[in-house]
């Protein structure tokens, strides 16, 4: 745990609501998981779905980062597609892969696999784990749950994707069981955030990974209605969202209307003219490049600053990388990663608005 | 061949230069190969770099679909690696993998091993295809070469990569062995188009797939120059230049000041507000999703004309997909756009400007 008290409200939330905080909060997407030696300590070799069913491990597995790196807030250990493990698809997450449905969602006749969760039964082992996490921590835990194209995209296809294509394809041809398909993933991803929220999770971030790989026109005909139930859903519990997506520079204006509290961009996004164009309306998170954790120290620290920097005109910011923390990533550098934005990053964003 | 004469110029060099054509000019990126019977009837099953040791055959596949579909331009076969083969980077084009070097480029002490090319030697083969092609057609033949960010990442990684780690790593920790590879690669290029250009090809595009993988500060610092003495080196060959990535959104800012006279876009990219912010002084082409070409034929034909309305803005326009043709194409359905695009794509890129 940390050694320090929050003062209250915490840095994240406050960032979120896009108020001033006496620090720049950080945290890093995948900031729990193998570049921890803690992690690959305890872990085993069973598949994640195995770990989800012990919510100790899966809480100590969430709270590592947060003692090692003094980390703003906690993500909770789990998987995207972890809700769907009861549902017939015969998923699995398999190492080096990903997930895997082996009876994928392909037309209306698999429409009925796609059943409502059953909170005490689906998520009794995650409610748990958040329990564990939240009376331990003492910063806020961040739940979570997939976005609706990326899930589907997995659910569909069977498996992960380059193209998209299977996806896609019923996407455009059967608009119909494509709409059905994602609104009980809303439905899903509710449940499953909502049991988070009840049980101390402070902040929710949809992973909507794949999102990128969309044409605007075809993320407001066939996705925004679903993002827009998903915000409002999260912010009818009260906590403030973050989306985010892989590839979303296309996107941006889109997703900037669909109702989230704050943006987690990737590194290819420019966080300046975002900041610009959207940092009055919405918070904004990221987005350094994670292999710029693989060059010298003070290179990195350069990228760091030059990210707070960027940042500036957004009134709220959360520092974190473009995408999740890789494997072979040293966790020295992401501690110094984290001193240096709690050191410099209000003056470094101050420096930035001039 | 096609059966009517072109009027000349040409239509594509007509959009090119931003210049009103008589029709919208249409070809599609990876349009000679997989997706074609008459392709796989005639390419056996050796590696692409047998096949491109055979100008008469390569030419043929050049041609084939030109003859098929009546497309505006031919575009070479040939690969952006191929001209490397005979340097000392053991590569090779591995079917369902990609490029592979057996000796990748790591640091200082492999630079020696990025010979200049020697057209005589390395591009005779090339030279020869050019010339049967030009003498064979009636509409523009586009020659191509790799971007240097591209090239590097295959020389580099010595493989298809999904984070671009190694090339990266290199890149941040070690700028000036990343400086004299692009130079190097660059060199390459210009040699490679300039010996399309003298036997015939009449446009160049570069093709830099993977530079979307980089932020637009380290686009900025690492590739930059190297794109500019690229697009200049083309432009003294008197000939249009198309410069195409993919994922681009965010970068697209920086790529428009390179110097090249057109950008391909993908679907990602809002190919309208492109049009609106760069079309006065940059040619733009593009970017229906590949993916929509297995939807029904009146989705695919909506999704052509809204990609035909949003290039209004844009004085020079190409009608193109956002990346190559998927090899499970339907060549009919590719024929059809090509007719619509010819029939229709004048008067609604009017009905877009209104």
């Amino acid at each position: 745990m940390q050694s320090t008290k929050q003062t209250s409200p915490p840095p994240l939330l406050r960032a979120l609501e896009r108020l001033p905080a006496d620090r720049v909060p950080v945290w890093f997407m995948r900031q729990a998981g193998r570049s921890l030696p803690e992690y690959r300590a305890i872990r085993g070799s069973e598949s994640i779905l195995e770990v989800l069913k012990d919510p100790e491990l899966s809480a100590k597995i969430t709270l590592q980062p947060v003692e090692r790196y003094g980390v703003d807030a906690a993500i909770l250990y789990s998987d995207i597609v972890a809700p769907y493990v009861s549902m017939p698809l015969e998923l699995d997450i398999v190492p080096g892969v990903g997930p895997v449905a082996g009876a994928p969602l392909r037309g209306p006749e698999d429409l009925g696999r796609l059943r409502p969760l059953d909170p005490d039964r689906d998520l009794a082992a995650m409610a748990e784990t958040v329990d564990i996490c939240s009376c331990a921590l003492e910063v806020p835990l961040i739940g979570f749950a997939g976005g609706p194209f990326t899930v589907a995209s997995y659910l569909v296809e069977g498996r992960p994707s380059r193209d998209y294509l299977i996806t896609k394809e019923l996407m455009f041809t059967d608009e119909r069981s494509w709409h059905s398909i994602m609104a009980s993933l809303v439905d899903v991803a509710l449940a499953v955030v909502g049991v988070q929220v009840a049980h101390g999770a402070a902040v929710v971030q949809i992973f909507d990974s794949w999102i990128g790989s969309l044409a605007p026109r075809h993320f407001n005909r066939f996705v925004r209605t679903h993002l827009e139930q998903l915000a409002s859903g999260i912010s009818d519990l009260g906590v403030p969202s973050i989306y985010f997506g892989v590839g979303t520079a296309g996107l941006l204006p889109e997703i900037a209307t669909t109702g989230f509290a704050a943006v987690g961009l990737d590194w290819r996004s420019d966080l300046g003219a975002a900041a610009e164009r959207y940092g009055d309306a919405l918070g904004l998170q990221g987005n350094l490049d994670p292999a710029t954790l693989f060059a010298s120290e003070p290179f990195l620290l350069d990228e760091v600053a030059a990210t707070l920097r960027e940042s500036a005109p957004a009134a709220g910011y959360v520092f974190n990388l473009g995408h999740g923390v890789l494997p072979a990533t040293d966790p020295g550098k992401l501690a110094d990663v984290v001193a240096f934005v709690h050191e410099k990053g209000l003056a470094l964003r101050m420096e930035g608005s001039r």
